[in-house]
């Protein structure tokens, strides 16, 4: 298996779903939908989308019936990007190489259309599981409840608020990373083992890998922000650090930092394996978001 | 039947829904559960979760069931308020006589605040009625809808960019009317519907009269910028016509403004009168939001 080959099939088709769910550009009112449009097509890994992808394939689900939950999963990640990167949060100019929405754009335009992607994502799940309503509301549940006040955006919040604290602890930068970044991730798995039929015990395994995964490559992001540059990442560098902002790296040093996003991955691949079907993508792909350099 | 009594009835069993659905202000994130919180508690006349309530009742449901669904609307349309008054779109530092809640934490708490109500609605939803996930499915898929790029959110953009914008026609009105102000009138009543059982033909007039509903109480709304004083609309008025602003009365003028909300107003009843049970009570409602003063 060559994870790149595997990968880029996987991501295309995550942008088949991406254009067939995601309304047209010339829709009306056509700026909120260029506007969502231009922050979908920024690219990105699709890592979100093409987990669960991954995890429905464990099931021997379609790869077909999975291809609107990913949608629906990149939906809710791009608006998350969209509204953290606005100027009352982290005021970024640059996202994946381009600039962000409301640099784009305007301000009004990057906070509606953050909006309407999240909306977007349940009209996703509601609309092409319809005649499935018990499988369309267990995604729908999983996916609100990952991206809620005590999950994504609670994650936000206690970033923001750590940014202007001195005393983070470790215990909280752990809240931060497993809701912001991990809650996202578990999500995605099993959305992908909902869709596959997954048992209540291949269900729990998958979360467990998400978490492990998301705890993983938060660090790394941590790590990279530390030693990278901003054209590697397609992002700036070194933000983090400049901000005094608490990270896995400012609070646990390097090396520490490196050792346990090692330990969350083993753990990771260690719950794929309990799983059944063809592993050796999703393996190859947890090992590879831990070790990766952007 | 005294409107005022049976409207503070519902009014009261909404307070008691979003008390339970929503999370206590002291849990983590305490700042952002806060700032929904002291959203959701500026009151208002909760008009939308009553409709709820209402419509819920006319097929005989209990009250009790239709709670969870009301306390989502409640949320979604904070939620749109929250967003509507930041810096980059109204930028209003008064909503409901106190303080917004940009003004009242910050803006960033403001964002995420409203970003958790509006996912917080789905939690709701797939949360309080998971024993019945076809009902949970058809209630999720109503209200993403009704709060999507095509709904809700498209009129919000559409009336930004008619703010700027000197050839406001009055079919690009109607369109961020219908969809800015109808949309959550329609939804809260065919979700109501939803929970009574209601046919198909039933929920085609729930529809149908939410939608005259929502028009007559924009353009009323309108009207009421256009000529009550900010002590009684609890928010800023005049503000409209000072901006320049597209509105009904600027556009038809006062007199056929009042004379096209009665006509709406009146279609409503008329669908209203289509349905079963005891109308009284919606009847009076509706023909009191066309009549409102502030």
């Amino acid at each position: 298996m060559d994870l790149a080959t595997e990968l880029a099939r996987r991501a295309a088709l995550v942008e088949t779903g991406l254009a067939r769910f995601v309304p047209e550009a010339s829709v009306r009112p056509d700026r909120l939908h260029s506007a969502m449009r231009y922050s979908l097509e920024a690219g990105g890994k699709r890592l979100r989308p093409v987990l669960v992808l991954a995890a429905a394939e464990l099931f021997s689900a379609p790869p077909e019936d999975a291809l609107a939950a990913a949608a629906a999963v990149e939906c809710l990640h791009t608006y998350s990007l969209i509204h953290d990167d606005l100027p009352c949060l982290d005021n970024d100019d640059l996202r994946r190489g381009r600039p962000t929405a409301h640099r784009a754009f305007d301000e009004a335009t990057a906070l509606l259309a953050g909006d309407a992607l999240l909306t977007h994502a349940f009209v996703i799940l509601t609309t092409a599981y319809a005649d499935r309503p018990a499988l369309a509301h267990a995604l729908t549940r999983e996916l609100a409840d990952a991206a809620g006040s005590r999950r994504l955006i609670g994650g936000q919040m206690e970033d923001v608020l750590a940014e202007k604290r001195a005393d983070v602890s470790p215990a909280d930068l752990d809240f931060i990373h497993l809701n912001k970044t991990a809650a996202m991730i578990e999500a995605s798995l099993v959305m992908g083992g909902l869709i596959g039929g997954a048992s209540a015990p291949a269900l729990d395994s998958l979360r467990a890998a998400g978490r492990a995964t998301g705890l993983a490559f938060q660090i790394v992001d941590d790590i990279l922000d530390a030693t990278a540059d901003t054209a590697t990442l397609g992002k700036t560098a070194g933000k983090d650090a400049r901000a005094g902002k608490a990270t896995y790296v400012r609070i646990h040093g390097l090396e520490a930092s490196r050792r346990i996003a090692r330990e969350h991955t083993a753990a990771a691949l260690s719950s794929i394996d309990r799983l059944p079907g063809d592993r050796a993508f999703l393996l190859a792909l947890i090992a590879s978001m831990a070790a990766r350099a952007s």
